[in-house]
């Protein structure tokens, strides 16, 4: 079998059955009838030999200036095991393992299918989907891959979960999120605390009530993932709140087309300041991706910025978009409220998931969460890493 | 003089001299004779009163929903010092002051004039404007606020900097970084080595030729500054490659619009895979802000991922692009070929500046570079405080 420039395998059922070089392109038929088209200058690009990948760092030492751009094969063929082979005018031979290629056709009417960069499809919720976020147990998650497996594939589809029964250890956070990967330090440090305070630098460390937000809007790139530990939560009120921001974008979106626009269109001016730090970004409240799809939320009343950066004809229109997506954001049949208790860990994506809380009176009993910052890519990293290593053929087409 | 809603203070020559309530906006005339139009709404969003706005965080607590979309004040007038004042129906009375409302002006003819993330204008550059990058004394950015503030000044207009004379310890680069703010970790860890090895987990740590990359294209975020600290480099070859991908691109914009579009608008995919990681991303190689300028430039030949997300009809045209941007970066015109010696650290923007290293041989010498990676923010938001500190009113309009 041909080598793979990554480390993954690619056991499939489906073999070369034959190949044919065209003008531009190769054409390859599948034993299982199916053909498709590879461009000569695409497979050059990804032969996987020794010459062309490092093998240890499976990265590649082959450059695309080092070939012509009208470069054609001199030959191509099925080889006996069913794997492409190509040779070069300059003499250089390339083989593709057959499973290989079959994963990378991208000879499709409907290229967009193929999400390379999100694992789960997502399924927006609202207060009729749960009652808490899905929950999953402290023990399972940090000791047993399958577990781990379940809760990412939750926080991917739901972009909201709870770890329940947590130690009582204010750095356990770290851990959890260390179980997935990178931590991100912020100016507010690795782990950082939740608690009323004398001398806040954010209005999270008082006992006022938080409206829907994101964490860090002020940001050009928002943490992807926030956990938020549960220490403590005697304190009269201090319940928590979520709502999803993909299901809002939804709703604004259905209810007022001209307002989705304007959200994804005008930049909001945003600012986190504080004695030592002055932190600023300018982003539309909703952001798309390439596809037209949601790819973020920014919504955090106390962290806008004074709106300066659109212009004066399209102020008004902003804070009648604002002012609906606010709205939308405190709607009884969108809120998922509950309380943390000792243990708890809400995990979520902070991109995508609102989080809010009640005020609470900081004289009735302690409160005090820990929470840390990782990212979305994290996640997926993690998840092709544990396929990769209960590899069973199912996540391969 | 009225409170402002941060901890800057703007100090101003010119004051309200009157003050008009219109249907929609309150007209502002200066004692200048500028006149400036203020929505009502904005106004009201932007009242810095201490029920507004936590007067210790320097938050805002109103929420725009506690208010009509139609509200109108009830009286404008100029105070006695020359700040705004406003009343509102319910009774709620705003005090803008003069030097932050003249300041926060959005009633402009372009109001993308006004850049609220980037302090510094960009001006890019080409090997005849310098040998090496603009170099600064270690000792001088490690003690002094203004030789700090000069350094950044370049690191932003430039994109590159070099800062000379640090000690021969391996973990004063992370010390460099942390007197801008915030060092990113990744799953290489905070301080990274750049060395020859018997199992890299990247073609860095090879003696291999490294074309012109920029770091981590694999991400969704790409570092911002990208730290480099030669502690030895006495090996033949190995030296150091900067080219600014800001006139790249503006170079192939120039000879090829329709290239140029194409490196705007087709995702490329990449990959970095280890044993333990499986990091993906899929972007335009080009990245545009809503002004339509260059944000970021993504190459690396080693860490793109069989093209599979642009559909079948464009990958040609993807290739050609790709093509023609891979060969401006090796222009000869267009390249600073140094040599980092002991002591030296390379500062660069990772997003703009490419990076490139001649081939080695590991047997001729030791070469040992340790790296760290910040955010283009923190660079920022020093500069911000440090203007603060400074403030002599030069910052303000």
């Amino acid at each position: 079998v041909a080598t793979t420039p990554d480390f993954v395998t690619y056991p499939s059922d489906v073999a070369v059955a034959d190949a044919v070089c065209h003008d531009r392109w190769v054409e390859v038929t599948w034993t299982d009838r199916r053909s498709s088209r590879f461009h000569h200058l695409w497979l050059r690009d990804n032969c996987p030999c020794p010459s062309c990948v490092a093998q240890i760092t499976r990265e590649q030492t082959f450059e695309i200036l080092a070939v012509p751009a009208g470069l054609t094969p001199d030959a191509v063929e099925r080889t006996r095991v069913g794997d492409l082979f190509v040779r070069w005018p300059d003499g250089h031979e390339s083989i593709y393992d057959t499973g290989w290629l079959r994963d990378h056709v991208y000879d499709r009417a409907d290229p967009h299918t193929r999400s390379s960069t999100r694992s789960t499809p997502r399924t927006s919720w609202d207060s009729s989907s749960f009652s808490a976020p899905p929950t999953f147990d402290a023990t399972a998650v940090m000791t047993r891959d399958d577990a781990l497996h379940d809760w990412l594939v939750a926080l991917s589809t739901f972009g909201c979960t709870r770890v329940r029964g947590l130690p009582d250890d204010p750095d356990v956070v770290g851990e959890l999120a260390a179980r997935i990967g990178v931590v991100r330090h912020t100016n507010f440090g690795v782990l950082w605390d939740v608690k009323s305070e004398p001398d806040p630098i954010t209005n999270a460390n008082t006992s006022l009530r938080l409206p829907p937000h994101v964490d860090l809007p002020t940001r050009e790139y928002q943490p992807g993932v926030q956990f938020l530990h549960c220490l403590v939560n005697d304190a009269t009120g201090g319940d928590s709140v979520l709502v999803d921001g993909l299901r809002v974008a939804e709703i604004v979106k259905a209810e007022s087309p001209a307002h989705f626009r304007t959200l994804t269109t005008v930049p909001w001016n945003w600012a986190n300041r504080s004695r030592t730090s002055d932190y600023r970004w300018s982003s539309p409240l909703i952001v798309l991706d390439g596809h037209g799809e949601m790819s973020e939320i920014r919504v955090g009343n106390w962290l806008r910025a004074p709106l300066v950066d659109v212009g004066f004809d399209r102020v008004e229109e902003a804070y009648e978009a604002y002012r609906h997506l606010f709205e939308v954001t405190y709607r009884k049949d969108l809120v998922v409220q509950f309380r943390l208790v000792s243990g708890d860990c809400m995990v979520f994506d902070n991109r995508r998931v609102l989080h809010a809380r009640t005020g609470f009176d900081p004289n009735s009993g302690p409160r005090f969460l820990r929470g840390c910052y990782s990212e979305r890519e994290e996640v997926e990293s993690r998840l092709r890493v544990l396929k990769r290593a209960g590899q069973d053929g199912s996540t391969h087409s």
